[in-house]
């Protein structure tokens, strides 16, 4: 009962392509205000699609910031599932630019991968359902499931909006399970089922010194420099063997099980110094990449920046310095709590004659386990290796989807995390792609599962 | 017999300002490749303006990279001494731009101060002595003494061409002794003798990561973050007593003695927290800030750069950081061998999983003391104390003149640091600034001090 829907993705694949390009030539990125009509018309776009193809409603629902995209279809029956399907249409910033090797707002094929920022996370993986919505309507007039589509624009700047908007309309979102396409395989074609994820805190430090920077030779030896000031306080808090130095960090972690470990080191996983171009890897001492990786939380720094940073030398004491730093969390570690504690270290052993000032990121998230043996999931392995022609595998990963934990906490609904991105995506740099292999997988997946759970 | 030349400066005060101005509205940013033209322009100011007044040369001699200004007056008599004078006209870059309250190239007096980048390092300084070589020439028809004037544009970036040109054109520049005037004084109205200078040297970190930006989530927990591996570097370099923790820096440092101690502490200094804007003073273990910052070494970070700086967000593992060092030497270190040791060091120190890469600053510096009570120092001392009305002091500082060393190294003459800044002149800074006041003292110093080495 699949074949009519598959054949129409295949006849149309070059149209769909074409449209998934002028998706993902919106420059929608949500961090950086500029962006504001882009992000208004990536929201439009998804809108525009879902009415076209006739979803009974859809439409852009204004929040404090990016607007949330919002569709339902309520005619598959009521004896038929209703599933919320989330995913996001705003992309990372796609600095540094230079090393682009193609415009990243330009989408362009090059040995069967598709180069845009976005392609993996997560446009392209919305896009996958909307084609196949639209492959459903066109072939068989209607979709095994009903469905509730909620695409934000706030994923990449932490879901500012999502969390108070779940909680103040659970009418509106309510559904029997969700499905989220975010996420990625282990390696290229090996489907993978996302059982556990991490969660998520961050902050910034901002020393502040002289109010002007200051001539070297004039004020050296008086004045506390801002920069080695904020060196001293960040190599306070992460050793060199990868261990985190801030009081309190690792209470309550959940230990890895020595059934885990197994798990993990069985896992056909990706060679992380190859695909990232190190000599060698690293890792807390006691763990390998791939347990502190999926099961071990981390602490990272995202920027720095202070003083003269042009050609050549500028012989000053800069007036201030500022880091940007995020943690990802393992079930047993309270964001908030980790947060505040970060916060206490900093003030603790921020030198003398600086000021400190440390802004907390707003929104943070618990990490999320599920039963890797719910019906809803076992399901999902079957339409992956359907698919893929290959047995799915299990695992924990070290990204952070918030509104995972939210809908869980929320709604207590099981969430199948249903990836499609492959290690080389490489998702917030520049040249990201998502292989065209993995876009028709991905796709004929997504088919026999809707088929799998409708019946 | 100093009357006419001071009443002429005088009564064409304003018509000095204009053609100062016209002067500081070049941007002669020497560090910067884009104003290479401007750095032209400033060369030819300087040509122009002792070609007009009647030196008997004066022309743009071409270097490897920004011209150096070379003029002779033999006209003195026999009898006079012949005196090199040098100074430069390239400046500091301007940034961060927004924090200036007037275009840093666009002269403006408020308060009694003239503010523009260069007013007072060193344009501002070089055209009070060209306005009083005019003020001679046009009233007294001669000089009484003899000068070679030699203005570089590359001081700001470590004077990358003159060492060799002072070595290889002896007798181009010999002369009796020189003079700078590119120093400050302990206080506005304070006639201030510099006895003592810093050696300097410098170099550049960059920790290379991963040969793209990671996320944080897939990589994390695996991969060596290059932003962290720099503060551990950093921070192992000096620690929280400011002092310098690297193997053998201190190696021949010159010790304070009691009675240079006590020197330093009767010297009116400014209060350096309060004109830099901080709740306190730091120095180094053992010294007051005012010995640390006359008679210790420093190490200063100058500027910091890696991974996202933008507004916002970005959970990567950054594919590199760098770090700007320059250091402040005294009498009894070798820069050279202090530069090898800082480089050995960070080696040394470097973490496992990053490639670590040190670029060292070309040039750099010896320390310089000079006696005190020489006869041209002596009577630099009288000309300030009549022009200013008020006692000299002797004080060493901070700052470094790279070719007070190699002037004194090569040609082993006297060299005379006549300077006339202000602490408040945010040298390097936003807002750099020059009093009309020191303006006109200044030169009315010059004036006497001609006069007196004159005979």
């Amino acid at each position: 009962m699949s074949e009519q829907v598959l054949l129409y993705l295949k006849k149309n694949r070059s149209y769909f392509l074409k449209r998934l390009f002028k998706f993902l030539e919106i420059p929608s990125i949500s961090t950086d205000s500029d962006y504001k009509e882009d992000m208004e018309k990536a929201a439009d776009f998804i809108v525009t699609y879902l009415q076209e193809i006739g979803f009974d409603s859809a439409e852009k629902q204004s929040t404090n910031n990016h607007p949330l995209v919002y569709g339902e279809y309520n005619s598959a029956g009521k004896d038929a599932p209703t599933v919320l399907f989330y995913g996001h249409y705003d992309v990372q910033p796609a600095d540094p630019m230079e090393l682009w090797h193609s415009d990243p707002f330009q989408p362009e094929i090059r040995d069967g991968r598709l180069y845009a920022r976005g392609a993996s996370d997560d446009k392209g993986q919305v896009f996958m359902h909307l084609a196949v919505f639209e492959a459903f309507l066109k072939t068989e007039g209607k979709l095994p499931v009903n469905v509730k589509v909620c695409i934000e624009g706030e994923e990449e700047i932490g879901s500012e909006n999502l969390y108070n908007i779940l909680q103040e309309y659970r009418e509106q979102f309510t559904a029997d399970f969700a499905v989220i396409s975010d996420s990625g395989m282990v390696a290229k074609n090996q489907p993978t089922i996302l059982y556990g994820l991490k969660g998520f805190t961050g902050l910034e430090i901002t020393v502040k010194g002289p109010d002007h920077d200051l001539h070297s030779g004039m004020y050296g030896g008086a004045i506390r420099n801002p920069i080695m000031a904020l060196s001293h306080i960040l190599s306070s808090m992460k050793n060199e063997e990868e261990f985190i130095t801030v009081d309190g960090f690792y209470d309550g972690v959940e230990p890895l099980s020595i059934e885990e470990r197994k798990m993990m080191a069985a896992v056909p996983s990706e060679d992380y110094a190859k695909s990232s171009g190190v000599n060698q890897t690293v890792s807390e001492k006691g763990y390998t990449p791939v347990e502190h990786t999926m099961g071990r939380p981390t602490f990272e720094v995202n920027g720095i920046f202070g003083g003269y940073q042009g050609e050549g030398t500028k012989t000053i004491i800069p007036s201030s310095a500022t880091a940007k730093i995020t943690c990802r969390l393992v079930p047993g570690q309270d964001p908030e709590i980790v947060q505040q504690l970060l916060e206490d270290h900093i003030y603790k052993v921020a030198p003398s004659g600086v000021e400190v000032h440390v802004e907390k990121e707003k929104l943070s998230a618990k990490a999320y386990k599920v039963e890797p043996d719910h019906p809803l999931i076992k399901k999902a392995a079957e339409a992956y290796t359907k698919a893929f022609q290959a047995e799915t595998v299990y695992v924990r990963m070290g990204g952070s989807i918030p509104v995972v934990e939210w809908i869980e906490s929320i709604y207590g609904i099981p969430i199948v995390l249903l990836g499609f991105g492959t290690p080389e995506d490489r998702l917030h740099a520049p040249n990201e792609s998502f292989p065209l292999d993995s876009f028709d997988k991905g796709m004929e997946t997504i088919v026999y599962y809707w088929n799998s759970v409708g019946n």
